[in-house]
């Protein structure tokens, strides 16, 4: 430790504020570049090694406005809840900071310290992978990520409890463990060693210089917002596309058997949804006038509408655009929703997003994994995740397209950039192609529905569901 | 019943359909316009009535993608929070529409028939007259407020308890009470007729009816976006602009003195804010330069940064825009959160947007009452609203703003906008002035600090959060 101390270099307190100011703002005109970047730094260490300290000095050499505290108690991990899902709807915007006190560390601290959820060495470990995963798909996404340790050993945590005004003693508790405790103490240090290696540590002995390390590291964490690369390095390989694409069956459905089928199906639908202890999220892709609309109305025929949620996914609003492309979905997953409902999904990505060149080339190609990582981290955490792509072919679409303009109260539903889509038909269908190849998981399956004939889809897609569910 | 079920008249479904989306169309339309208007739907009733059913039909015959739907269990009320604050999140934007199921009336009955919480009538009837005032303010902010029992009789009721699928019936019961109890339907229906008078009352033994009825107002209520008011009726009396803010005292402090009566006062005020039971909101409001960012500073000096929160109030981002202007500091006033701190607040509506121009006449000369209301839904719920003017002339200003143009670390904080505000000075005076006569209440009132002298501002700032916290 007197090591590090030695070669700490203490700046100007004016210069370091300047240019702390100069970088914020840097990062700040970012915003909607092509060097846009947001910072989130987490926060965690030892009690009363002075991190709120360290953080209210930094508040007060930068431009306060443009810093953002998020300080929520630690909790301890359920297995209904994602670690990252309390805090996704925080995740700084484009130009933005944030500083949190409360994130997943801590949580996995307070987790594995709680003695009534002993947790193995293999689980921690497994734990903090999926977060360095997580977090490496937020810096993919413009997000830097840096993380902070501040550490004070066992001897100067004592003499400052020894020294501290008793008004406070009450409210540290509160976050705390016991921190007389030396066992107590040492468990700590040996767990977050299992995760803090490429954490900026600090040593909290000395108050100015850890202020000084703290503010010094952000200010080079700030100083470069550097361009996005656009293109991969590798030739992408383009996956054949499915037949069932190419030409969905198009056997039509008589209408009596049809409702009868119906009838009983969406029965046994709704009893296995309510029956099946998880969440489910059901997502629905496929060309314009696939008939997911249909679809997802006959899923909830004999639902209340109280008991689901259906969110129909257009083009992202101005402050989503200035957060990760998943950012918008985080939110609309609540572990207390039972049955959520997707109408277009966080596959636009990987579909408008890269044909309309939305997406750069390296963003899309990343995106499969960083998706197939979303929908794993919602499967292991209590959610059945059905993803349908209702296939149509070009004809079909044609007919509905007229259908639509011909009938007053669907009118509504077409528009000239529907049939100017129709254009981009084949990249969709390759777009689908890769898309399947890629996401197609254990976990998280895809039906390829054919939806040609309208009722014959509308059942596919309930015994899809149903194929998912536990059923009693 | 029978006479009213006589009266109503059936739609042509594909008619009713084709006006709901033209009417839908239009109000989305409105967004950001001068009859710019959002709709939100209130919906609760008896058991079984079929509130779901209709509102599943409605979501079919408009464009689902506008029509969100909230529905949370209903919950009783506590202490701590107010009865808005749950839902105010999801108060619609314009252009869109939201119906609640769980809303404030649902939880008002849940409340009033939960056995361990007997409220008598008067504290009924006064919540009603809250929530009342409450959805006034918000038809004033563009957010249409619409609300429909459904209405079922204890017969029809009883019938369809019997005929109920047993798969739904641990679902149904989830959400209310013992509805086979006869005198717990009539203690219901009882209670509810203190609030239902100018509700639509739809009587549901007719699906076809209920479900018309129902689409059939809803398309009333949308179908005109009338242009919004511009201008009072009454000439607007000025009040005199008080002498503290015309001169505020220069009495200079010296440096030791300050700091030793900081060093005091800080740890008594942070002692003092965790001391106090209820949560406490501190907000500034002066001039540019008055030292906001400075006495805040000194504000939280003893505390950590987990234990407040600070919100620096700028210009409103465009999703803030299309909602009440209350909306977004409703929503960073958490009954988590113990100590919230607005550098500048809501109070921008009756100064900034004032003299901008922002907001019209009548919209900010209605203010004053909105934010009374506001604020003391907080101080009921168990909320300290400690408001602070910090007083400085335009002499001292003009120092303030050259000193910060030549200190390099400074110079972030002031831009050519600042100068143009100095134009304005007399009448941000004057809104001021109104500002104080209005708004100056028992619950809340404004502290005005003479600040040409920072030091004594300061102290003065921690006096006056003291004169209102309980002091061990």
């Amino acid at each position: 430790m007197t090591k590090k101390q030695n070669q700490f270099q203490l700046m100007d307190e004016e210069q370091l504020s300047l240019a702390l100011i100069e970088a914020q703002y840097a990062l700040k005109d970012s915003r909607s570049k092509s060097n846009a970047k947001s910072q989130l730094i987490l926060v965690s260490g030892i009690e009363l090694a002075g991190k709120g300290e360290a953080v209210k000095q930094l508040r007060e050499w930068l431009d306060p406005r443009f810093l953002q505290v998020k300080a929520d108690p630690p909790r301890t991990f359920n297995h209904k809840e994602t670690f990252w899902q309390s805090y996704a709807r925080s995740i700084p915007a484009e130009g933005q900071m944030m500083v949190m006190f409360g994130n997943w560390y801590s949580d996995l601290l307070t987790t594995a310290m709680h003695v009534s959820y002993p947790m193995d060495d293999t689980m921690f470990d497994e734990y903090v992978e999926n977060m360095r995963n997580f977090e490496q798909d937020l810096k993919n996404n413009n997000v830097d990520v840096i993380k902070v340790w501040f550490d004070l050993s066992w001897k100067s945590l004592q003499k400052r409890l020894d020294n501290m005004d008793p008004s406070e003693v009450h409210w540290h508790k509160l976050h705390g463990l016991d921190w007389r405790n030396k066992k107590q103490y040492d468990n700590l240090q040996k767990l977050r060693q299992r995760f803090t290696q490429d954490w900026l540590i600090i040593d909290c002995e000395d108050e100015k210089e850890r202020d000084q390390q703290f503010a010094q590291s952000i200010l080079r964490a700030i100083q470069h917002c550097p361009e996005h690369l656009k293109q991969g390095k590798e030739r992408w390989k383009q996956a054949d596309i499915p037949e069932a694409l190419l030409k969905p069956s198009t056997e039509v459905m008589g209408k009596d058997e049809y409702k009868q089928e119906l009838k009983q199906l969406s029965k046994r639908v709704s009893k296995a949804l309510r029956f099946d202890g998880r969440n489910v999220v059901i997502a629905f892709e496929g060309m314009d006038a696939a008939g997911k609309g249909g679809a997802i109305k006959r899923i909830v025929k004999k639902l209340d509408p109280r008991e689901y949620e259906i969110y129909t996914i257009g083009a992202p609003e101005k402050y989503e655009l200035r957060r990760p492309y998943q950012w918008r979905f985080w939110s609309k997953i609540q572990p207390s929703e039972k049955i959520t409902i997707f109408d277009r999904t966080w596959y636009g990505r990987v579909l408008v997003e890269r044909i309309e060149g939305f997406a750069s080339a390296i963003e899309w190609q990343r995106a499969y994994e960083e998706i197939n990582r979303f929908e794993r981290d919602l499967v292991n955490s209590n959610t059945v995740v059905v993803k349908c792509w209702l296939a149509i072919s070009k004809d079909e679409q044609a007919k509905r397209f007229k259908a639509r303009e011909e009938t007053p109260h669907k009118r509504f539903k077409i528009t000239p950039e529907d049939w100017r889509n129709r254009e981009h038909w084949d990249d969709y269908l390759n777009a689908a192609a890769d898309m399947f190849e890629r996401t197609h998981t254990e976990h998280a399956p895809w039906h390829v529905i054919a939806s040609d004939d309208k009722n014959t889809a509308r059942l596919d897609v309930l015994r899809a569901i149903l194929k998912q569910l536990k059923v009693e």
